[in-house]
């Protein structure tokens, strides 16, 4: 990938993702394998003013060895200074700038009950900085290619020419074309979701219910008055960022305790680097209560049974079957991409923004509002060609939100 | 380089230079450019019973990046986090793993004053962690070869040959044949230091006289019943370990502020990515008073005026002009090959070990022995072919240590 290109998908990520400001610090976690962009990551932030830039490096050859070797008390502990870190962080509240690139398959078997409770056993460590950093920060995610994930994505060109591939892919979904200007096309983005959110707020639908030939029929219901966002965010120190370098979703989060019925996914989960593919799963009473998959079955349990919420949803997300990522026709595995391909809900922790007021409010008030706490929020695919989301208001007028995958409204 | 003599490299650096002790914790330093032999080292730790491996990954880039936009005041200050790291580390004592391998001139051209200061300034904070650990705990320094060292050993080959090379080299000098047994071929190398070192701490030198037709003419006084190290090491904690692989040296520290005349550099010196070369200087009352040098003059000059301590020697090593690393013909540009192909001495700290009973000492014990502190520890070569040093008992006999370059006892 040309360096010209690479430099303005940099400032991109440093600019409108995370948008970063001068005198704040800036943390970057990324992988090894990704020193050229990181470098220029890096001297973007710089370059606007970042106080200072740490890269909190990670390698999943090195993390696989970890989950086999160390035993699972010691994988659960976080040493002293770790912890002074996470601390430091919630006072600091830097810039998080995070770049996907591992093999969505890397850790392919390694002991999924161990990894599951050591990470759960260490974010439950580190929950209370987490907490109070909520909405108070900016993030940002965006992709690189390794060369395993592009061979996952391309398998029969050479890795050379994978990577290349899934570089285009990339910038092209992140809207960085070899000649405009992607900081003005991130705006016109971020126009067209306020307007789409402002309509879906103002229904304040009661509940949706989602229907699809493959098998799936299920009613979740909303909380009043509930927010649905798109695209840019404002965190609560005044500062317009974007979360997701690609977005193309809206979404809110749901009432605790309310959703009824089955969602079949359409596309395979990478979860904690091992792939779950062709799976469903029941809700009663807004919980998890059962499930199959083709493969990785045991993946998908353990993480639906990480902690109490972690079998409620935390997220519901409409995306267009015609999305620009979703024409590509890449299946990406990675859910970054996918999930903007596809119509996707999530399991785990929800967003308290998506409550009118949330500015005003701490993270125990949300939750007892209806936002579901959990260690995870993982999100799963379920648009399809023919799915249906019918929007049902207060008064119990049908509005038809989605029809054969695409927006109705 | 074929996997198998890597992996016989790996056991070497786990089992022979740190030693690590099953139970034991132990840190990796590694640039992100040597994933694969970092992680064969993680495995190698593991297998011996390590409680848990972190690797402490950088990147030169990077690095050049905080150098050039971050503020002196900025660069100066250590993060509480990164203090309790190096608390944790006096207390737990985990084997260190140092795996050299960054282009020796890549920071070419950071600003040196800034950058000497900074470092400074970090280290002075964690001093009293890193003098709480003297002796106390295992650690080694290996290599592994980056695209930009190779190049700069081999200029004229390809960057994938010149890796090669490199990697060649270096498993020459480590003893790792494709058909040998590494760990046998040290021990070896171990019990003929030993032998050595007994000889010379024996004559109780007063002081050692110094000269070369290249201009090196000096004197520098001893302390009494020093102890000449060289090869492995016993720490306080009972375990024998290799700090440098390769090591071909035999060294002691000499009596602070009692040395007089002038050193002159065989071979280029790295020091903080920035090359020094052709370069002298003169000591007056065992302190660096003049100083010049072809290139990075003021590099040297910085390093000198670090702190009190860092214009005064903190070693003095033998190393014959005819050792297996000088013979391969090879200028490493990095210290720890350089080091091992030629007689040097250090500026900066020197090594409590070489007082007889450091066991019962602290540290501020040794220094009022004699022994120099200082924030750095810098090795010059200054070995030649017609290299003389003669040493000279308290009882006044002469004694040629070295003639032409090579052991004369």
């Amino acid at each position: 990938m040309d360096k010209k290109r690479l430099k303005k998908y940099a400032e991109l990520t440093v600019k409108v993702g995370a948008n970063v400001q001068k005198g704040q610090g800036v943390i970057i976690n990324a992988s090894v394998d990704q020193e050229e962009f990181v470098a220029l990551i890096t001297e973007e932030a710089y370059r606007v003013g970042a106080k200072w830039v740490e890269v909190q490096w990670s390698s999943q050859n090195v993390t696989r060895l970890h989950q086999n070797y160390q035993t699972l008390e010691q994988l659960s502990k976080m040493p002293h200074w770790q912890e002074e870190k996470h601390k430091m962080m919630a006072e600091e509240l830097p810039a998080m700038i995070h770049i996907l690139s591992d093999d969505p398959d890397g850790l392919n078997g390694v002991d999924q009950e161990k990894m599951q409770k050591s990470n759960a056993a260490r974010r439950k460590i580190v929950k209370k900085y987490r907490d109070a950093m909520e909405n108070r920060h900016q993030w940002t995610i965006v992709a690189a290619p390794s060369k395993a994930w592009a061979k996952k994505v391309f398998p029969g060109l050479t890795c050379a020419k994978a990577k290349d591939q899934l570089w285009e892919a990339i910038l092209q979904t992140v809207r960085v074309d070899k000649s405009n200007d992607p900081i003005e096309a991130w705006a016109e983005h971020n126009r067209n979701f306020q307007e789409k959110c402002k309509v879906l707020t103002e229904y304040d639908f009661d509940r949706l219910h989602y229907t699809s030939s493959n098998g799936t029929d299920f009613t979740v219901w909303l909380i009043p008055h509930a927010r649905w966002i798109g695209g840019g965010e404002t965190a609560l120190n005044g500062v317009y960022y974007n979360p997701n370098m690609p977005t193309e979703e809206i979404f809110t989060s749901p009432m605790k305790g309310k959703a009824e019925g089955k969602l079949v996914s359409t596309k395979p989960l990478s979860y904690q680097g091992q792939l779950i593919e062709d799976f469903s799963i029941t809700f009663e009473a807004g919980k998890a209560v059962e499930w199959e998959a083709r493969k990785g079955e045991d993946v998908l349990g353990h993480m639906i049974q990480t902690d109490e919420g972690s079998a409620y949803l935390g997220e519901l997300a409409l995306v267009p079957y015609d999305s620009p990522i979703s024409n590509a026709g890449i299946l990406f595995y990675e859910t970054l991409f996918d999930e903007n391909a596809s119509c996707h809900v999530a399991l785990g922790r929800g967003f308290s923004m998506a409550l009118d007021g949330f500015e005003a409010m701490t993270w125990e008030e949300a939750t007892n509002k209806g936002i579901n706490d959990s260690l995870i929020h993982v999100d799963f695919m379920i648009g399809s060609g023919d799915l249906s989301v019918d929007g049902y208001t207060r008064e119990g007028k049908k509005v038809t939100v989605f029809h054969n995958g695409n927006w109705a409204l």
